[in-house]
């Protein structure tokens, strides 16, 4: 039994600082860099890739849509053909430092808009699929479990990650609760742990209404915004450990 | 006798066509591909890389500073480091569309502002120079003759290839004459020919007080931004080939 | 009988030169002035607000969203309370150019995506409309006719001009026959007056069904690219006036 | 006696927040608006001259190179136009969120290496005090004491604010001791207190060598990030109240 933790990372930008990196280095086993399309810049890359390295963490490339002043989490209208190039450019760009640091870089996860958009949307979930594969097919490609994403990238015979989330409760038809209902973030830390394992164990997550759903769960994500959501981590982490469960990169 | 002809390409951007890449492509023996800081974007770099790799052309990273709105042309205050990791960053992100065509990457050539400074600053140009030799050491860094970034880029072990200019008359000092004075550029184009060919047989290039100078030509610059532009270069290409120089990517 | 000819100016962007616009201004009497969103930029501004007021024409500030890299074409899910604001920004922006002409602005016309964003949702129209109200309420604000800017525009007790175009087919709802359908562009420039006519005589525009949908045209968005382009809209400008219909622009 | 305490706000950017604005705006009376260029966005600038309007602050735009990625902090080759224009542009697009406030602009106050360019270079400061006053001649300009822009602003008939600085060193040509020198700040905070009174009282200021230099004080800038930085300013403000100084906004 063994699950991925992976984090965003990297997402400060020239003189904004964001995120407490290497805290959450210590927690997670996968960092997802961001490219300098939504966040972070060469500077940034730099300095998270030789942190991530040194830490022995799995070291992966966080494309987004180019879009700063939106942090990459709104919808942007983007042709096909523009998606799969922006992914080429950022995974081209993060690979240069991965390799400065004699490292191989481990995966790919698409940020915000663009991995909610690959998880719907086939056509986009294609163009990342492709692009990914085109640069390098031994890369992990990360997509939220049960996803166009997931199917796109084994139609295209990439290995995936499948992403389960800890903290929220998911929908008969294995989608998420919406943020905007009641219900879907789970915050009894026991029973977060409790479904996870479960997911791990019994490759089943139990869904609102109580439908057994199936899911295979790989890596989890995790967020290091705040003392509050890095204690999280932190207890999750031994939570998991405590009932065997390894916590270990992906591409191990 | 050989030399190369090189030309800045792929400088669209978004909505904003700039340059005559087909025709120049024709022409050139190396292609400096913009990668997105100072012009160019994800797609015009797909676009102009599947082109010039179909003509032959050698590919090279055109990296600039991050200055859209100024083109690269203007002097921005950078630190080493900085300078270091935004050519480690658009080395690798133009890398990944040259890879995407199963070609190799030729040479980087510093672009405007940043070539300008690599020229003069030895710091600059040892930031340039460590840059291109961390991501590849077989990769050729293009330098104005006799510069600082041609000391910097073989004091690293890189293979330079030092850049000439046609139409422009020499100091006695070996910079060239600027722009804002009389006599900077020469219009004839029997007397352009007749110069080249002098730099490329003698190694010599006559100053504007009849200084001789010593240079080693390996790769000439040249534009194609009008049909004027264009014509010269076919002028000059004729010329020199007529002359029996053999236009010839500098990788060969 | 008259009409307003508008047509947007000011997109280039430093080095990145786009439109005629000396050759447009002779023939428009309103300009939609790009603010450094979707295009232009400050010093595009400066010239292209000087050349407008030297023309006579009607000074409009033309708001986009930040996306030059999409040209401001491309839907962006931004919120309302952003929308709003990024108008007032730009407006702003545009109005002290004009007051530096000792000029005064004539109307506001949204730009790209976010005017069609405007024309069906009436949430962002509603966003624009307050915008617009709050910075100057005389300002006239730019709507597709019939649509939900325009509503939104007239609750808000602004001066609304309706935007029609000349070489459009109409839907029975009014809406314009999608460029992706046969029959969405009208070819025949002969046709193409005497739709503007009808609609400016008589207030109706057949539909492609045969359907007389009730218009009330107040100015008719004109492109200068392309010297095709400048000689459909001289053509149809002189076909206007020889019909007795005076091309003034809306704030006389 | 009476002095006015300025500082930058508005700084953050989209997901990324700077500085402490609501604490600062308790101890100055003047803020410096980022406009979009260095720093800040439009929803930033909306929140903040709100906020700032709601404290009874002075209003200033604070316009900045545009330069996100450096904070507007490093010097960028800039002609006096670009220059001009870029000034023009981010004060009107601050006066329309401070109009929309039903309040005025107060002042200007070039940011970072904006600010230090037209401290010494005259070209620089003639073209920002043309901006302001073209834009709107009752605007303050602030500019260092003694610097260039202070005499161009002067000479352009500007009401002028010279700003001193509370913690810095002189040099006895009037210039700060540069940051890189031992003694260029001063620590001890009674000894800030009485540098001030006396440049207030007495204008003078005493030089690293003895030189009293005479000095015109009328605005200190003051910083807000971080709590050692908010409890000098609270400091400083005390002293100088229990002196008998008044903190006035310079537009009173």
């Amino acid at each position: 039994m063994r699950i991925d933790l992976n984090s965003d990372l990297g997402e400060s930008f020239g003189n904004y600082t964001i995120g407490q990196d290497p805290e959450v280095l210590k927690l997670v086993s996968s960092a997802n860099i961001a490219c300098g399309y939504h966040a972070g810049d060469h500077n940034v890359m730099r300095a998270t890739v030789k942190l991530a390295a040194a830490s022995g963490t799995g070291l992966g490339a966080h494309p987004g849509l180019p879009d700063l002043g939106g942090f990459g989490r709104r919808y942007i209208e983007v042709e096909p053909e523009d998606v799969y190039n922006m992914v080429v450019y950022q995974i081209g760009a993060l690979n240069a430092f991965v390799q400065l640091e004699g490292e191989r870089l481990q995966h790919v996860k698409p940020h915000g808009a663009l991995f909610n958009m690959a998880a719907k949307n086939r056509v986009t979930a294609d163009a990342i699929a492709r692009a990914v594969r085109d640069v390098d097919d031994s890369l992990i490609l990360f997509g939220l479990a049960g996803s166009e994403l997931v199917k796109a990238g084994k139609e295209h015979g990439l290995k995936m990650a499948q992403e389960v989330f800890a903290d929220r409760s998911y929908q008969p038809d294995g989608t998420l609760t919406p943020r905007t209902e009641a219900g879907s973030v789970i915050e009894d830390e026991a029973e977060v742990t409790e479904r996870v394992l479960k997911m791990i164990k019994n490759g089943v997550v139990t869904a609102v209404d109580g439908t057994e759903i199936p899911i295979e769960p790989d890596t989890i994500c995790v967020h290091g915004d705040g003392p509050k959501a890095l204690a999280f981590v932190q207890n999750l982490r031994t939570s998991l450990q405590e009932a065997g469960v390894e916590i270990r990169k992906v591409g191990d």
